[in-house]
């Protein structure tokens, strides 16, 4: 019974990391989509989706069936308790993946930034890739090395979302609130899934050790009312 | 053993509650405080928020302490994972009400909104309370009767957003791109937290009935990309 128990739990991590692997995939498509107005990802990133929201559901049903026929205590508890956790914040981190595809459509033909923010955004998208690709290491390894430099990129996550409203409210702004608008939302989104991935990460370090990491060292110390770690 | 644990379901069962009604509260104070540029109350919403991540972090430890203690099974089981959902949606709700509190900080003594979209979202204040009150007898009743209605709500709080949205872009909007960014980014907090009540919502009918409710069912048919049930 017990080697039953371990090998279910071993699954459990194992398909958590498959779902870190399809949302990494999909924020890849998804930079790609938004970034060159690619309709044809676009398209991808959208249906593709719905997989990850399934592979979520198996994984939190099979979490549950652990739980009802092994009843597992201490760690192991915690474990399949934080897996139904990090699940939940791998499924939102698809659906911003999703979000930023379908701005990508909306806006197809036209590019949805206009030209000085391509880099701020580029910059954006490489480090919530690098922080997934973090994370999927830290499910994979357990080896917590890899987690300052998580939080670290979310901090220049935050610096770079502060930086587009300055952007915005600039003087020079020429381009129509409607792209204010998408910028507002996308930026946010980008936000978003670096402060899930945090969130995922914290969990598994509270998982190997125990200790609770606070979330205000990833948070933005001032700016915008709208940047925070608040998954 | 068994009367103690059905004691302490119900005490999850009551603590949930207890959140929901800090969450509506938060909510309804953040009406006035963005409202009316009320800077005090907004002050309280935003310290506030804290006892509600703190009612929750014991929610969650009191359902795990249960989990390993009692070992529940079936519905008992179901109702407890429910529970640390549910709990996450309302902290969730909670940082949104904190969110829409810190944009009438930040803007005060300016109001947030332009005088034209007032009217637009002192609705959807007032359908996400709605939304959160419904909540609350759902979670206290387990009473399903209200369910629609709260499902009706949350798709009128869509059609107000996508109304914010043809206000911004339309080509009478005259105020400046700072106020475009921070009605976009509010008029998505209302949205999500309709949101996350029907998630709850939706949760206890399936603890109920056993049915799940097709999320499809209360997102928007077409119009923006940004709206729609992706808690």
């Amino acid at each position: 019974m017990r080697e039953v128990f371990q090998a279910e739990l071993k699954q459990v991590g194992e398909e958590l990391v498959e779902i870190a692997k399809l949302v990494d995939k999909a924020l890849s498509e998804a930079r790609q989509a938004f970034l060159d107005a690619d309709l044809e990802t676009a398209q991808e990133v959208i249906a593709g989706d719905a997989r990850i929201d399934f592979m979520q559901n198996e994984l939190d049903e099979r979490s549950i069936d652990i739980l009802a026929l092994q009843a597992p205590v201490a760690s192991d508890l915690r474990m399949i308790v934080g897996a139904l956790r990090m699940s939940s914040s791998l499924e939102r981190m698809g659906d911003l993946a999703r979000h930023l595809a379908q701005d990508a459509r909306r806006r197809y033909p036209e590019p949805v930034l206009p030209p000085q923010l391509v880099d701020t955004f580029t910059q954006m998208f490489d480090l919530d890739l690098e922080i997934i690709e973090g994370v999927i290491q830290v499910l994979e390894t357990r080896d917590m090395g890899v987690a300052d430099s998580i939080y670290a990129k979310k901090a220049k996550v935050n610096e770079l979302h502060q930086s587009v409203f300055t952007a915005l409210t600039n003087e020079d702004w020429d381009s129509p609130v409607s792209t204010a608008v998408d910028v507002t939302l996308s930026a946010r989104y980008l936000e978003r899934i670096g402060d899930h991935g945090v969130s995922v990460t914290r969990k598994v370090a509270y998982l190997v050790t125990g200790e609770w990491t606070p979330s205000a060292s990833v948070e933005h110390p001032t700016g915008h009312g709208h940047v925070g770690s608040d998954a």
